[in-house]
C-alpha cells in the first residue's frame, strides 16, 4: 500500500451544544471527496482527539470511514499513552476497515521515554495490529522527536510502513530518507516545508492546512510531480504565508475558521482551545481575499 | 484549610495480570497511615493517570477515600486535556469527599495554549469545582510551566487555593512566592530542592520520593520546622542523592522498586513504561544499604 | 585560600567618547572598600569583558589592582576561548598579583564542547596557572553548563578551588555540593537564589547585584551567617524583585543606572549594549524609592 | 554583486608549533581556485576565527586576498562582540579588497540581545561599512538566531545584500525568502539541507563541507542549475551522510582530516578544540572509501 499525495487530518465539528456533529463531519468529508486528496486521517491532532471521549471517538471513526470515497485512503489516528490502549484502538479501526493507523509517540513520560523504550512501544503495538502503522513524531504538541536511528530500527518491521514526520525539521527528514529502505514512506506535516520535502524523497503530506485549503495543498503537490518546479516554488511560498497564519498562529481554531469561509464546516474548537479573536479574523479574512489572484498563476 | 508537611502521590500497583490492584493500593495506604506524611495525593503522575482507564480511576479514588486515615489530607488529581472532562472528574472526587484537587495544566496543544488561555482554563474549573483546587505545574511531563504572572492572576480566585510546582526552579518559586498573598500555599515537587524551598516559603512537598522513603522526607520537613538548619541540610544532601538515583534516573518504577524493599507494594509500571535494568536495581539496592547509618544522625 | 562572603563583579565605566574611565573605575572600587563586600571580580561578565580590547583590560586589571584595599579578595576574569590565550592572561593576573583567576567555559563551538574537552581544556589553564582557578558556568550567556560529574573531576585538580555557578539552578548547585569534597568552593551567581544556595552549602556569591546594592547583599549573607534565617528569608524575597527589575530586565545597563542613582559611576554599556528606556528607568526608580522602607527591617 | 553557487569558509592551517601557517593557507586557496567554487570566505566559524589574535586575523586577511583567483569572490568575516570592532574590521577587509563583509550577531550577552538591538547593531555597522555586508545567523554557535521579521527589516538597508544562515531551518529560509524582496540574497549554511533551500529559492550556499569535498559540492549546485532534479536528489542524499560524519559529527577537526586525506592541507584544530580519535578517523575514512563509487554517477 502506497501513501503519496495530500491527506488532511479532519477537523472534528461541534454542534452548538458541544457535542460532537457527525453530520457536519459527513459533510465536510463528502465535499473533500470531489477534490483530489489522496485520503484522510481521522482522529488525530487537528481531530482534537485528545480533548473526545472514547465514546466520540467510537462514534467519529464509524462516520469517518461511511462518509469516505472508495479511492481514499483512510488512516486512523490510534496512539494513545498506554500501550495496551493504543492496542486496542489500532484493532477497532482495523476491523472498521481503516487501512492504516497513524501512531503518535507516547510522551507523558518524556525522561522515561528513551529511544529504546519507543522502540519497544512500537514494536509491541505493531506486532498486534492488523494492519500495518504509521509512526507518527510531533514534537511541537508532544516534546518528543523520533530521530533517525529509531525510525530505521522500527523500519524493519514488517508491520510498520512509515512515517508522519511533522518536525518540520528537513534535515531530519533528509536524514531519514537517507537511512532508510526504499520501501520506507516518509510522509510529512508541515505545510511551510512539503515543497522541498518532496523534492528530497517525501512521499507526501499530512497537513492540517489541507483541511482548510485542500486544492492548493493538492495543487502544489502534482506540480511537484510534474515536474514543474517553478511553478511548485511559486505557490509553496504562498503556502508558507498561509500556514504560518492560519496553522501556525491560529491552531486549529484557525483551519476551523477558514473551513467556514470556505464551504465547509468548522466551527469552533473544544475548550481549553479558544476561538480566534476578531482580529486574528481579520487578518486572515484579508490574507484570503489575496488569495485567488496571487495563486491564479498556478 | 491548610496543606503542609510532607505528602506522597500514590503509585498505583498493578495484580500480575495488568489490571489495578486495590488490595495492594490499600495496604499501602494503611502502611503509610501510621507514618508523619500530612495527606495523599491520588491520581497524579506518579500514580500512572495517563496510563488509565476511566473505571480504573473511579475504583482508585474510591478506594483511596476508604483506606485514608481520617487525619490524612485527600487530594484528588484531576486535571483531563479537556476543560469540560477536568469539571467532570473533579465534581466526581468532591463527592467522594477529597479535600481538594490538584489540576495539572492542559498540554498537548503547546502553541494555543498562551498564558491567557491556561488561565480561562483554570477559571472556569474553580468557578465549577465545590472543592478548592491546587494548580500542577509539571514542565518535565507536560512541556508547559505556569509562571509567576499567572499564578498570581489565579491566586485571586477564591477557590484556588494553592500550586503544587514541579519544575524543581527554586527561582520560579521565589518569584511566585514573592508575587503571591500570603494565604496562597506553594507546595513544591522535587525531592532535590526541599530543603531551599522551605526556606524561601514554600508550605510542604507533594514528593514521588516519599511514596518510597516517607520517613525520611517527612524527618526533614520537621527538622526544618524545628529550626535544626544544620541537620536539615544534611538530610537534603541525601535525599539529593536519593532523588537524583530513584527518581530522575529509575522514574515511577525506580520508585516503585524501592518501595517493595521497604514493606510497600510497588510492582512495575504499565507499558509503555518499563521495569528497572538489573544493573539500576543494583545500584539503588547498594544506595539503599548506605542509606541508614548516612541518615542515623538525622 | 576561602572566599565566602558577597563578591561583585565590577563595571567597566566608559568616559563620554566611549574610552574606559580609570577614574570612574577606581572611584567605585574606593566606595566598595567601605563596605562589608569580601572583594571584587576585576573583567567578568558584568564588566563587558568581551566588548573590551586587550589593551583596554590590562589596563582595568592594573587599576583595580591599585585601587582594590588590601583585606578585599581580587578575582581575575580570564576566560577567553582559546587555551592559550586563557594561559596568557591568567599568568598575567598572577603577575599582577591577583588571588584567583575565574574561568568561564569556552562557548562558541557548543557542539564540540563535550565535557570531556571542557575538562581537557580546564586541567591546562590549572597546570599552567601561577593562581588557584574559579570554574565559572554561565549558561545564560554561554550556553554551555558545567554539570556536577565534570565540576567533581575538575575538583580534584590541586588547582581548581571552587566554581561559580550562575545558572541560579539550585538543583544543580545541591548536587554539586553533594558531589565534590568539602574544600571545593561553590559560589552562586544569581542574586534570587542566593539564601536558598547559603542554606544548602555555598560558600558565597558573585553578584552582579551587589555592584549596585552592595549593603543589601552583603546584610543577606551577615543574616544567613548568624542563623537568623526568618530575617533572611524576608530580604531574599526583596532581593528576588531586585533582581528581576534591575539584573534579568535590565541587564548591565540596569545595574549601571542604579549605580548612578547610588553614588557610584555607572554611565551606559558600550554598544552593541543599549542604555535603559525611559520606561524602564521610572520602573526601576519606583522600585528603589520603596526600597529603604521595606527593607529598614532587615 | 550577486554571490551564487558554493562557497567554503576557509579553515586556517597551524603549524606544528601552532603558529598560522600562511604558506598552507595558501596552498589550499590556490588547490580551490582550480575548481568551480564561486568564492571564499575568510575568517568564519570554520576559520576559528574566534581562537585567533588581532595579529593573526590580519596576517590571514593579507594572505587569502594574495592567493584568491581573480574571479573568485572574497567574503570577510568580521563580526565581533562590539559595534565598535565589527566596524574596525570591516573597514579593514574593505581597505584590502574584500568583497564583502559576513556579520555574524553579537551573541554574549543573549536576554539583553532583542530584535531592536540586533537590527541598530547591524544598522550602523552597515552604515559605516564601505562595503556591502551579508548577515549571518549561526544559532548552533552563538544561540542567537536572526528571524524572519528581522531580517525583513534589515533587508531594507542598502548596504546589506543579503544573509548567510546556517540554522539549517528549512522553515525559517523559506519565511524568510516569502519576507524579503528579490534582490536580498539569501545563503545557507548546512550541507544536508542545500538542494531542497535552493528548490525554495536560496542563491547560494557557504559550506564548511565544501573546504572537505569542493567538487562534491559544487556539482550539487551545478545539477540544480540545469534541472537535474532527481540527480540533485541523489546526491544531496550523499552529502546528507558526509555532512553529518565529517561536519557534525567531526567539527573543524573533521573537515581538516579530510582535507588531509584529498590534497589540501588541514592538520588540527587549535585548543580547546582536539583533534579526532582514531576511532572518528576510522569511521570517516571508510565513508571516503565508499564515496567516490557512490557519486560517480552524478
Amino acid at each position: 500500500m502506497v501513501f503519496s499525495g495530500i491527506i488532511p487530518p479532519l477537523t472534528t465539528p461541534f454542534a452548538s451544544d458541544g457535542s460532537v456533529s457527525l453530520t457536519d463531519l459527513k459533510h465536510n468529508i463528502q465535499q473533500y471527496n470531489r477534490t483530489d486528496l489522496a485520503g484522510y486521517v481521522v482522529l488525530g491532532s487537528t481531530g482534537e482527539s485528545v480533548l473526545l471521549t472514547n465514546a466520540e471517538r467510537e462514534k467519529i471513526f464509524v462516520a469517518a470511514k461511511e462518509a469516505g470515497a472508495e479511492e481514499k485512503k483512510l488512516i486512523a489516528g490510534t496512539g494513545a499513552e498506554s500501550t495496551v490502549e493504543t492496542i486496542e484502538r489500532t484493532k477497532r479501526a482495523a476491523e472498521l476497515g481503516y487501512d492504516a493507523a497513524l501512531v503518535k509517540t507516547p510522551h507523558y513520560y518524556k525522561p522515561a521515554y528513551k529511544p529504546e523504550v519507543l522502540i519497544a512501544h512500537y514494536r509491541r503495538v505493531a506486532d498486534a495490529s492488523p494492519i500495518p502503522l504509521l509512526l507518527y513524531s510531533v514534537p511541537q504538541f508532544t516534546g518528543i522527536a523520533l530521530e533517525p536511528p529509531e525510525i530505521a530500527a522500527l523500519a524493519e518491521h514488517p508491520n510498520i510502513m512509515g512515517i508522519k514526520d511533522s518536525s518540520g525539521n528537513v534535515q531530519r527528514v533528509a536524514e531519514t530518507i537517507a537511512t532508510v529502505p526504499e520501501a520506507f514512506q516518509v510522509l510529512v506535516g508541515s505545510a511551510s516545508t512539503v515543497y522541498p520535502c518532496l523534492a528530497i524523497g517525501a512521499r507526501g503530506a499530512i497537513l492540517a492546512l489541507a483541511c482548510a485549503l485542500p486544492e492548493k495543498c493538492a495543487t502544489l503537490f502534482e506540480l511537484f510531480r510534474q515536474g514543474q518546479h517553478e511553478k511548485a516554488r511559486e505557490l509553496q511560498s504562498v503556502l508558507v504565508r498561509a500556514s504560518k497564519l492560519i496553522v501556525s498562529e491560529g491552531g486549529i481554531a484557525g483551519v476551523k475558521f477558514v473551513m467556514d469561509q470556505r464551504g465547509y464546516r468548522g466551527g469552533i474548537p473544544r475548550l481549553p482551545l479558544e476561538p480566534l479573536s476578531n482580529e486574528q479574523k481579520t487578518r486572515i479574512s484579508d490574507f484570503l481575499a489575496h488569495l485567488e489572484p496571487a495563486t491564479a498563476r498556478a
